[in-house]
């Protein structure tokens, strides 16, 4: 009836799709902590005496140190992290365990563990991101002036700095990092206290214990507190948005390590070979970035669904909460580390990328805004004019510079010898010196500008 | 060939595919601010003159009455607002409707005109929480004593206080109206002077515009600001954690509204009846409010998709970006309004709920408590002596507290009298004072609090 | 630069972010069947010496002793199950084993084994929901008669049978396992032989081995062979759509277990007790299935936008198929076989059932289906005149078959003593006897067929 | 309190969070014809009297006249197409309207409508895709010899023949067809006559109705039938397979249409140009179809959420399943229509394809197969002997085969200048003729068995 997995019947099955230990012994370092903190009220409170207070603490730590030296035993009969700790700990000290779990729960237990391993997790992609950063402002600093085609829809469009390019990521990563940060802030707060969802009568400090455990304040609504899995989400739809510029970047890199682009030189240590093809180096890391891409967002999703509906308080479904968080966690770290090794220590062709700049007049938008600047043309009548010096150019299969003046005079008399100077990609980028422009002194300007954020030497 | 639908063949196929006139009309607005606030700044930076700058903004006046008046037009042809717009301007003004592209282009205009429709969506959503937090707080504050059973597992666990389960929705709503407030921090920058994608040689002033348009300062890169739709990400985002929060407040009422429950008299003009049944009262705009939050995630998921891998700068795929916002925004403006009703006009069947709270030993916890703080019995022992009075009682057909004194100190021998005194579900939610905890002071306490924050009076 | 789990730089980094090896370990058996069905073919082509293929073949049976009795090790530089396989038996047998990889590359094979995985998969799931839906069968043939409230917007609507109400769920689960053997005939082509991408100049029998490895033929384009996992993502939708069936399931039986409805009595072991409550039993199977629902469509979710956009023909992102399959898998077998164990061994407490049937006017519908049949009303007329009855007994508080004939004779003079025949539970549900309906001849009738197709005893 | 636009309160709320009829008007042609088999069968029954039927059939032909004229109006405060139907007929027929009703309920009635509307836009969907493979086959019969590079990583692998890159994505398109089809014969079952939930007491036939609307047979579950969404879903995840296929084709032709690839000339009528780059053509009908799969899987995540943990039966909940049906139908119609116009129209620049076929050393699998072929290399040593050759050959700057067979021979004896006629594009394609691998000859093969399947003159 049950299949040959679960031959014991509904038993087998329970512990297999109840026990949690598989994963949440992750926290394990996390529950030390938080129990550490609340025994240390309890005796501050005398609601447990001190000598039992430092007891379990000491047997804490023991627990910790097996944990550390062995990692955590995995009994599916204890459930989770919780229970193993508490069951460890009450070999070794004895019935004074048992007065730990005095005025919380593991409802509140949980929510507090899990916050505190978010809360890293957060921590450590704003510090990869960071680093993500420096190796894009340093590539930037060195390319502010490598000029390269810019596309629309994967056309060529205008000339731009490679700098240019590369900071456009800074900016993609410094809004993520705003969105770790803004998440860190709102979730801050500490559950642990709201004991099983109403709160405890035991004269308890909650202050204290979120003080202890680096939070700004205790949570205001207990039956909110054991219920809330918002920080996770928070996390998850930061995580996604990161995955998803990564994934960007990804792309890019993948088309320009292409034949057909040839823009850039892949790390060897973060491309795969081939024995038989010693000239094709695959971007695989870039591919597995942008492939975790969306494995980040099915686990984004996938705790949006479980959370749909729920009434309140804790209800089990909750425990679906870890899974997509620890695996998007991993996932995102791997993948800004491979993103800022692939940005360090790849090496552009940057004659490839200058050549690819000149063609597919790039710098037609460069003559009509000339038209309409020095002769007042109205845009779209400059647009008109630039329109038909393109198309002869194209017809006599040459760059729009080499026309002579004469072809362009018989376009629109009002343009005069002036016009050349505008027309090279130099020219094209040099002149965009608008705030924010590919201009290589705008690069430059905004390269600084993030060394100082960054705490970079100049 | 292409089915009767595009008897033209492909060219119908692609005037309907690319036309965003159908959705993207309703930027207008902020479309028609954007080129105010751009022809302005070209005229006092002289790049046209003040006469053209004036006729321009006068031309965009008389479009935007027109737009008021009789809708805008939807000409496919005209692609997109920004077209339509400008073709309008350009027969009301002829010539000089020309000079306003001038120094931008549809990627920043689109980008601009994007941004101001979604801050005007955050704005909306921030003042329709508001509203949904005074009805929790209003009805939060005449439930504050108010006794009904606590669930986890929706098994009841302990007796809470409606207020206090009112008020964990106030502090859910308080971390979207956060979440609201943070993204319309990091999307506070104008894209405006950014052009096709590479800034522009116009001697452009971006602090201007900016500050005409609301924004904080200018993007810092060209590239990014039309490659950039983290903001409707942003948007999307803290619409389905908020749209999820509405889920389970539904879900509740839906339970609550149920004849097993019957906590809940919903308000007439939220419900639908049946002209054959007159007692039943359909939960519908509840349900719909559940349902919703299923679209709105659709829509976050939807444009996250949409933005995997995309190359910079501006490609097509990103028109694909304003449905999803659209729809959510819509969407969740109804969920909110719906649930304020919902929750402002609701009546509470409050003897039933004290009724259902006094079932199922939900103050087991409380003589278990009891135990470790008069006795001193580690809490995991007090909890199996509490086990067992509970057997008793079961087996007796009978509460808790009408068990006799005799027979509770049976079980253990250092229970006395004064335990009955905690066995009530007034004493029960009563001795929950710690901070955060469900006691009518402590919700008080916290309403008092919340009223203040949202300038109510007190 | 690297934070310290990377503190060896890139090409630790890339040993980690490219190793499948510690998940796609789960394919060796299958890693194994295929590559003796490819050298059996090998050999009997004559593509390699009779000689070298049984030595192949019989070393591929060491290798695969070897995993059996101690698992596969983890060896990161071997990158894949592929490596590490070909990697032993290369140590195993000698130079004859670089001979195995003859007319075949990883993206064949790896497409090869995952569908074999996949088609596995399929099966078990089939299996699974079989039992799931005999117990179904069983419970509603033991419940043909038993009388319960038939929800609409979780309202009291009418009368309806358990034995029907169950019945729903086995179609739900048959239309799920025609969505599993769609996906199996669709799947069931070998890749095998299609080489990297373009197939290979090698006299191969591709017949030969698709037949070995039971599919029904070989695939009929190379690239597209490489590059699919439609299969995957059909075992993906066809598992997020049971998923959702069993999430509703479970969702009724968390109702039904909830103090207020009291319909069921789950069973102990496959719910969670409290040693404080003994009374509580926490349905935490039926709610880890609801959540898992989430975690499975999240799989579904992941691994299209993984596939969204992908050239042809194998590109890395797809190395990320195997995780969402293998996690979607494990939690929907474990789900299927946790509600079998749910319905099979399950209590109802039908005179509860019965109760909340009666109340709610739930008949009020059969008495306007009387109107209009006996006395020839038009229906919307006939609605109208039972709401008048309804709310008269309303207000008095009594149920529709408690009014008087002269009070009914007073809404409607048509009325007469026969109507009190059509009025109670019993004759509502009988009456429903429409195919398909509710009525218990009609649970019966496809009870019946239901065993039947099942392979059931009469 | 209710914001501007609710200033009315809650009713003005419920009117609009109520109100389907914006969107489910386009179930008009469904309503009709499901309200005509209905009555037909009412009459036939004796249900209600022939007059009766007749009139009433009549009155629904000239509703539906009226909406053919006119449109469906859209008042909100007849709620949804059936309330506005009925409502009409009333006012055509008279009190006859009222007996329309008998016998059903919304419940059966818009699972009904709902289901015919899914079935037509799955046989539209399949209708669409035969012509999307016809264009694929025109295409591939004309390039079965066409030399391009084979990609794996997007780096160059192999030589392969165009034609057989396009049979892989009508290789796609019939697993996409397969899959509408399956939905098709799954759904194919009419829910009508299964009233609110539970059946109905009058003697219809609902095999007559099933006949008359073109099902296979009535639903065999009342309750299942009201509640179930599964066909919708169906569709959605055939839609988002689809989608899914139809967006990697879109990727490549975005690709092969940027200047660095230059592969292929796209149509006119399906690209935009821009007045002042006469030369860019964007690709914006591929770009739109990528983009649409975000939005279509978006569309198929919504109602999956939507459905999660639903009780039985029908919940209003349920109403937001059409929208997203309607959004992905609309938006796959355009892209399938949109890629057909692409394959059909494109020209492809085969010289330049060519050209890069050449580049890349695509054909060092071939020298490695010689040297298995011909010299009884095992596989693992003549990739190591082929890694050799192309080193010299790249440190050369040179073809492969443009080393001299001395230089060959250096590397292994066994080498002679049979070895040349292997590796040139030609050879490598033609040799490739394992059963659907990319040789001309199965190409063409491939190429005859499709037209036969589709119909298409030889």
């Amino acid at each position: 009836m049950w299949g040959g997995r679960f031959a014991e019947g509904p038993s087998a099955i329970m512990r297999e799709i109840n026990a949690s230990i598989p994963f949440d012994k992750a926290l394990w370092r996390q529950d030390i902590a938080a129990s550490k903190a609340h025994v240390a009220m309890l005796g501050a409170q005398g609601i447990v005496s001190a000598e039992d207070a430092a007891t379990i603490s000491d047997g804490l730590d023991r627990v910790a140190a097996e944990y550390e030296a062995d990692g955590v035993p995995e009994d599916w009969d204890l459930e989770d992290i919780h229970m193993t700790t508490e069951s460890r700990l009450s070999e070794l000290i004895g019935p004074a365990a048992g007065r730990l779990h005095t005025a919380r729960s593991r409802n509140d237990q949980v929510a507090t563990d899990f916050k505190l391993w978010v809360r890293d997790a957060l921590d450590q992609a704003d510090a990869g991101l960071a680093d993500l950063q420096r190796a894009l402002v340093e590539q930037a600093g060195a390319h502010a002036g490598t000029i390269m085609p810019g596309f629309t829809h994967l056309q060529t469009a205008q000339p731009v700095t490679l700098g240019h390019h590369l900071m456009a990521y800074y900016e993609m990563i410094a809004r993520d990092r705003s969105r770790f940060a803004d998440a860190r802030a709102r979730m801050n707060f500490s559950p642990l206290g709201s004991a099983a969802l109403a709160g405890t009568g035991f004269p308890i400090d909650r202050e204290a214990t979120a003080r202890a455990l680096g939070f700004d304040a205790p949570t205001r609504n207990s039956l909110d507190a054991v219920s809330d899995r918002d920080f996770a989400l928070d996390y998850l739809m930061a995580a996604s948005q990161c995955a998803l510029h990564l994934s960007r970047l990804a792309e890019e890199m993948i088309l320009w390590a292409s034949q057909p682009f040839g823009f850039i030189r892949l790390p060897d240590a973060l491309s795969t070979g081939s024995s038989i093809m010693p000239q094709k180096k695959n971007p695989d890391a870039a591919e597995l970035v942008r492939g975790h891409a969306g494995r980040v967002i099915g686990c984004a999703t996938a705790l949006m669904i479980t959370m749909k509906g729920l009434p309140l308080a804790y209800s089990k479904d909750m425990q679906d909460d870890k899974p997509p968080v620890f695996e998007a966690s991993g996932l995102l770290a791997l993948s800004i580390a491979a993103m800022t090794g692939m940005v360090a220590d790849s090496a552009f062709d940057t004659a490839r990328m200058r050549h690819a700049a000149e063609l597919g007049y790039a710098t037609a938008t460069d003559l009509a805004d000339w038209l309409v600047r020095e002769a007042d043309i109205p845009f779209r009548e400059a647009h008109h004019i630039t329109g038909s010096a393109v198309r002869l150019a194209e017809s006599k299969g040459v760059a729009l510079d080499a026309l002579s003046l004469q072809e362009l005079k018989a376009m629109d008399d009002r343009i005069d010898e002036r016009v050349f100077a505008a027309l090279s990609v130099e020219a094209s980028v040099a002149a965009r010196a608008s705030y924010g422009g590919t201009a290589p002194d705008q690069v430059r300007a905004r390269v600084a500008e993030a060394r100082t954020a960054l705490g970079m030497e100049e």
